[in-house]
């Protein structure tokens, strides 16, 4: 039996984002901190970010399944697909609301989806790109339309409620780095909708013998009370590596992609925090491409950021026009990335 | 364009497992808990368990990334492939070391497994089967070969030291349900090894609008002492509904298999307890066909389970014989199974 690769194209019909409540800025935020708002942009650059958790009574307004559920609906109506029409649901988070039953779930159950395979990744801010890959082979071996999801919730990790003026700088980090949100894009292995090719997928882990760049952990019964930090970054390791990885990166998705740095019309690049960003899109020299960032608005949302990025992408992009969209992920050091063309 | 459907076979080359230590009787565990080992007996009819965390000192000797790690290279081994001919890694689990770096990273890192993509899938006891299912997918997408792996770790969620004595009922179930282990297979698009072809594959989420039968929860630093459950079922949904989906699974498998019932010479039926398995095998009327199961030796290792019994298939399966495997997961009612046959 002869074996032949199915590269098929998949395509973005629509995508949609949830942010949750109204943005807090760094006054506000620095105030809760006891840090100042100039340290805040200074050291990572980013202006405003959401919190589903009330920040000062710890009260959760929304749950990683409500944001998801609300970016794969807003998806799901601009693409003009029906419920019926979707034939897979995947969604990628690091932060999941429970272990089980899984928030892909719930999400599906939200939107009103029965029997169909529904999968949920395990996965930082490589997760949103791994579920269009995966939703692009699903599409390659047969599915006709899917939804893929990505969000994150700080809600577990972060504790505003009084013990944070003794945090120190590593762990303050966290506080104003992150942000919560989803986003999500419906697949079609025709064009529909937005109409916007995937090309170029890369999903890589390149870690191979490497010390982990980031650990995000969970307590359970019996080591709830063992203490150990359960969010941690090797910052000094991300700055090292993350921009290198980005060009190898994109020079992968050029390649698979079969395009020149020359036909690429929006960089989506990753979006660690604005400065990361600023450090990493000087590397990139793709002097004639628009770059298309959110972190500065949104903070760093993990899962949701690429599909944040597409969803503004996707207002401005006109026919004929390319995108290259990058994400690596310092967790294990994962490239993921692709080329979208509107067409 | 025109789109068809991909349905190209998989095969499984070869399987691993791996369970952690010495076997734990009902008369050891019992007198840890304060009940009989007879009641054990007629509660949940599991006999011997493994657990990667000692019972009396909480010292972690495997964690879920041994087990796995351990799993795979067997199946590796087994397989008569080398390191580089993998070209993806699917990992399923409900207890994952951490949230990040995934388990499944950590995985391809012990095998010496570097730039291929890597996912981790969140699941319960249909993870196993979610995992073959997509590796189908990945394999019908073109890639050649590919691991596909399963376990679980009840480290963090049973703790024996000491306080047990008071647990009510429906907590201690917990205690004498489960175990610990992993199971692994390496999935190719062309007959190698064993060369059991994998046929007619079902993954569906069915709960739609109905309440999960299954919760696993984590605690993270803002909730660690909000008390709740990390561990709860409703037996009572379960006894009422996984007996009938399992029927109504093996007719979707035959179905998609394109079998009778008396094609089958083997059935591995879902796992929960040696009780519930007897209850569901009844249920499932094919006679003629020989029951492949483990959970009375191992106890429910959730999403190693499938690989468990798979392993000890390809121990007796004969040329021409075929094996349906059936899995249904309750935390929000998942059924997943799935035709073998040897060819």
């Amino acid at each position: 039996m002869e074996r032949t690769t199915m590269e098929r194209t998949a395509f973005i019909a629509a995508t949609g984002t949830a942010l949750p409540g109204e943005p807090i800025g760094n006054t506000e935020l620095g105030a809760a901190l006891g840090v100042s708002d100039e340290w805040i942009d200074v050291f990572v650059g980013t202006r405003t970010r959401y919190f589903g958790r009330d920040l000062v009574t710890g009260e959760i307004r929304d749950t990683l399944a409500d944001l998801c559920a609300e970016a794969a609906a807003e998806a799901l109506e601009r693409s003009g697909l029906e419920t019926g029409d979707i034939e897979f649901l995947v969604l990628a988070t690091a932060t999941p609301d429970r272990l089980l039953p899984t928030t892909a779930a719930q999400v599906a159950d939200r939107l009103g989806l029965d029997h169909l395979p529904v999968y949920q990744l395990q996965a930082g801010c490589s997760g949103a790109l791994q579920a269009v890959e995966l939703g692009q082979k699903l599409l390659a071996a047969g599915a006709g339309a899917g939804l893929v999801v990505g969000g994150d919730v700080t809600h577990r990790h972060l504790d505003l409620r009084g013990r944070v003026a003794r945090l120190p700088t590593q762990e303050l980090v966290n506080y104003v780095l992150f942000g919560d949100g989803a986003g999500a894009a419906v697949l079609t292995a025709e064009p529909a909708g937005d109409a916007v090719a995937v090309r170029g997928l890369v999903h890589r882990m390149a870690g191979l013998g490497r010390e982990p760049g980031q650990l995000i952990d969970w307590y359970g019964i019996t080591d709830r009370d063992t203490p150990r930090p359960l969010l941690a970054e090797d910052y000094k390791a991300i700055e090292e590596h993350v921009p290198g990885m980005a060009v190898e990166l994109l020079w992968d998705v050029l390649g698979e992609a079969g395009w020149q740095p020359e036909d690429v019309d929006h960089l989506l690049p990753p979006q660690l925090s604005r400065r990361m960003t600023e450090r990493i899109a000087e590397r990139l020299s793709l002097p004639d491409a628009h770059e298309v960032s959110c972190v500065t608005d949104t903070g760093n949302t993990g899962n949701a950021l690429p599909f944040l990025q597409i969803d503004l992408l996707l207002q401005k992009m006109a026919r004929g026009e390319r995108a290259v969209v990058l994400a690596v992920e310092s967790s294990k050091w994962i490239k993921t990335g692709l080329g979208l063309e509107k067409v």
